[in-house]
């Protein structure tokens, strides 16, 4: 078994759980019901859950790998990584990450699981895995002392549209802080305070725990679903899935961040990791991650059969049979699928949920 | 039979020659070398050759219509025309207009045709089919006396992409008067002078003269060509495409205004005609016609299954089953088809004749 190590040479088995839930309609029209982001190949050589899970393969073994995925997503997932000895779990409904992460823990406290788990969403980009390891091996070791560790992602600009992670004034013990604060979406101005500051990171919702200080958390915070988890019977009972689906309908849709993270009964720290991290949160976000490794002279991105004139700073995904050919653009995003065209305005990308609402109003649901 | 008649009752049966030789890829990736332009249904709602005959209708009969088409494209005209009496004659290799007009007036003296014929071009645009329709019938007079009458479409701009007609000082004769000259594509200054006159026409290569006053011009201005016409053999002999096509073949590529109207025997005349022309050029030509009818409120134009979100003045053809859709574009082409999209600047879709040559050198010869 690999596990990890550092430093003074202890090594800790590490658990990952990889929160695979989403349904996000971001990158339409790429992504689907069916087949959301986080099962896309839009960076990469792999759709991105697999990415997630080769990013720590050098930390975590396959049978220490929990994917967390909605019902309709489990085929597709067991297809994936099959013949790998991963856990699959099913949530009947997605509930945010709360519930998720509640699931997780009890699974892994079950299966008798008493070291740290990697909390990862499904669908982020990290360009430097190295640096994004050796912050989760740092989290790790604070995690197996009984605290709660978040990465710290070490921001470039004053990004508006993501949570901060605040931390306590002082020196860092062994490269990481004492959290004082979580901070939502910011204003631009106070966005640029806490880039000048140096002292707040962005907070991308990977963190290491074990299961233990997680269900205490939940226990604490979420009383009523910490109580309905320990109802559950075995996994593999053939009523299991209509009890999960029960307490899962009766449990509000809530963050992690929300639930636990605002007031936690553990000591949080925050891990800084300069990693090249980004959410890919829209067409655009795509954009700029890629933009990095691949443009060509003129600032574009080419992905499939296509053909660029006089083009600036496209972006220009081809997943169909046919020739894409573009003329003339600037800061454009063009996006063929089989059954689907997309061309918008690249800075504008972000409105393409504008677009799946107008298709599910019309006649043109399929394409959902 | 249905004939022309005006004013003083007289009737002239007319005949028209539609020349559909072309092989133009202006409208990649639409148009193909198998399908140029005047096989497209890219306004109104049928192909333009078709609508070309449709719009002569009250003047031509089928059986007076000569259809002069490129070898590759004989059967997809006898498909459209099938079951119609029309005329179809192949020529075996494009030589430009001179070579077609003269083919097509030695075919037709050879019917015993001694009435004035309208040569018309199979791909252009044309708003008021009713006034277009009263400027040939002008010019058939003309033409049954002898002369050679051409269209001269009234300019709306100073446009320096058309050749332009002169005519004569004076009042019109039956709103028609002789020509002075022909003038290749000015500069813009001198398209403005010509627009301020009044005494310029745009050339739409659109004139009507019987067989015998042609087979004279060509005599006098292609004589070597001429001679070769006279030495052809009945045109339903099986050695005649092997005529015809070393006759082509010994023949420059030559336009009918070029070789002929610059100093023409027939004394010329033109008939204005203020009918909504346009050659349909280009993506963008083809966007101001349907502009004027079609735009919705924010002067988009689409066709087929496609959905717009604050786009202004775009071009939307969708030609494939799937779904087309655009957000926050300003003046974009986007051409759909079921093997190759362009998507561009609509106001340097003039540039496409790039990219079929682009793709002509790169391993996508099959889109051509």
């Amino acid at each position: 078994m690999r596990v990890a190590s550092e430093g003074d040479g202890k090594a800790i088995p590490m658990y990952a759980v990889v929160m695979a839930g989403g349904s996000g309609t971001r990158f339409w029209p790429l992504s689907r019901k069916a087949r959301p982001k986080q099962f896309l190949t839009i960076v990469g050589e792999q759709p991105m859950i697999q990415a997630t899970c080769e990013r720590v393969s050098t930390l975590v073994t396959d049978d220490h790998l929990v994917l967390v995925v909605g019902r309709e997503h489990e085929a597709e997932t067991r297809s994936l990584f099959a013949g790998r000895p991963v856990h699959v779990l099913v949530e009947p409904v997605g509930r945010n990450t709360a519930p998720c992460i509640g699931l997780a823990a009890l699974y892994l406290q079950r299966l008798g699981c008493r070291e740290p788990v990697a909390i990862l969403p499904a669908d982020h980009y990290i360009a430097d895995a190295d640096t994004f390891c050796r912050g989760l091996t740092r989290a790790e070791r604070l995690a197996a002392e009984g605290s709660i560790a978040i990465l710290g992602i070490v921001p470039t600009r004053p990004e508006t549209g993501y949570g901060y992670i605040e931390r306590e004034q002082g020196e860092p013990e062994n490269g990481t802080f004492r959290v004082a604060r979580f901070v939502e979406k910011p204003a631009m101005e106070e966005a640029m305070k806490f880039l000048k500051s140096g002292r707040f990171y962005w907070n991308a919702g990977i963190f290491v725990a074990t299961p233990r200080a997680l269900l205490a958390e939940f226990a604490a915070h979420m009383p009523e679903f910490r109580h309905g988890l320990d109802q559950l019977g075995p996994i593999d009972a053939p009523d299991f899935p209509a009890q999960l689906d029960q307490l899962y309908r009766g449990t509000q849709s809530i963050s992690f961040d929300y639930a636990v993270m605002e007031n936690p009964l553990h000591q949080v720290y925050v891990v800084p990791a300069d990693c090249g991290w980004s959410d890919v949160g829209s067409w655009y976000s795509l954009y700029e991650v890629r933009h990095n490794t691949e443009q060509d002279e003129a600032g574009n991105v080419h992905q499939g059969r296509a053909l660029s004139l006089d083009c600036r700073d496209c972006l220009v995904l081809n997943q169909s049979r046919g020739m894409v050919v573009t003329l003339g653009l600037k800061k454009i995003l063009v996006v063929n699928s089989e059954d689907a065209l997309l061309v918008a305005d690249l800075e504008r990308s972000q409105e393409v949920k504008r677009i799946t609402g107008l298709l599910a109003e019309s006649d043109s649901a399929d394409l959902l």
